[in-house]
């Protein structure tokens, strides 16, 4: 209940910063608040693109918080690095310390509502200026998770807090609901075929 | 003479890897070397992009170049955090130590040529596995340096180096020397006049 009305409360004063912002036309507005970014599109660069930001919000001396909605296997080189810096990004992985059985679909959904708690306390946390929700997009496609409860989640975060989400196949609602989208589209893949995806760059 | 011959030697080897690729039809060839990716585009998530590959090739044991050519000022986010790891990053940024005025074209070209420069001590040392040439699209549109100069720079880099290059405006010759290209479209941005460009996720 006491949490159900600060969720409503913190949804109220998130609106009524973005209406005041359209009331004035926004012409010179300067106003801050936290940002809802979606990287989306076929090509390179939406996860690193997020990854880049977790650097960004580090050197401003922010916290960072990271869920990494993909199935677990080898841990990819940013989750290398910056899980280097506990005490300044926590960091998530879907399906930590399980083995994959991309048959049993029951058990991708329970490991994807596992990570939507983690995401939540990240959330839910004014002390973390950065979340990043990497390839939520992908798990709400599959209908891994609720949407609507995923983005009421979102718009009751605290007001300064940035969020990026980032996969293929945005939910209409999901573009809905951000501040900015970005579309990476692959213009050239020389030997896409035949050149393996590379370390340091690919993952 | 000898750098030249090395470095035409170089040249001829980047090339023959990339025949006998084509060679092969690609098909299944799975062969590595390091790419050359532009990222480019309004959208937002060039640089980051850049920058979260940063973090990513670090994680995988890399060591890392990165020149910045933008105007020095603020010291953006990214620059404060991986000077944190002069050992594994090597950071340089366009117009160091200079007041800029923007109206001294020419001097604007010494400090863009100054960048390349530094680019260059990277782009000939085989240790480092990504260097990272923020804006290089800018200064090249500008007029700043020689593309010719640049590309040939850039084909006889060490065969194992990826090369990421970003900024808005690729040259022709640029996108037809990359293995990769992405574009950056901007699909929504709201409030674009009234939000102020924001910490940890634009600078």
């Amino acid at each position: 209940m006491t949490e159900s009305l600060d969720r409503d409360a913190r949804h109220t004063a998130r609106m009524q910063r973005k209406k005041a912002l359209m009331d004035e036309k926004i012409a010179q507005a300067q106003e801050e608040y936290g940002l809802l970014l979606v990287l989306g599109g076929n090509g390179k660069g939406k996860s690193s693109s997020a990854f880049g930001m977790v650097a960004r919000a580090l050197g401003h001396g922010m916290k960072v918080g990271v869920v990494q909605f993909i199935k677990g296997g080898m841990p990819t080189g940013e989750e290398v690095f910056f899980r280097r810096f506990p005490d300044e990004v926590r960091y998530h992985v879907m399906g930590e310390g399980y083995t994959w059985d991309t048959q049993d679909r029951q058990r991708d959904i329970e490991k994807a509502q596992a990570a939507w708690a983690a995401a939540r306390t990240l959330l839910d946390d004014d002390s973390i200026g950065l979340v990043v929700l990497d390839e939520l997009n992908i798990a709400l496609k599959h209908g891994y998770l609720d949407l609507q409860a995923v983005l009421a989640d979102l718009a009751v975060r605290p007001l300064m807090q940035h969020v990026v989400v980032t996969g293929r196949g945005a939910q209409p609602e999901m573009i809905e609901a951000a501040d900015t989208v970005t579309e990476m589209t692959l213009v050239k893949h020389a030997f896409k075929a035949g050149v393996k995806a590379q370390k340091g760059v690919e993952y």
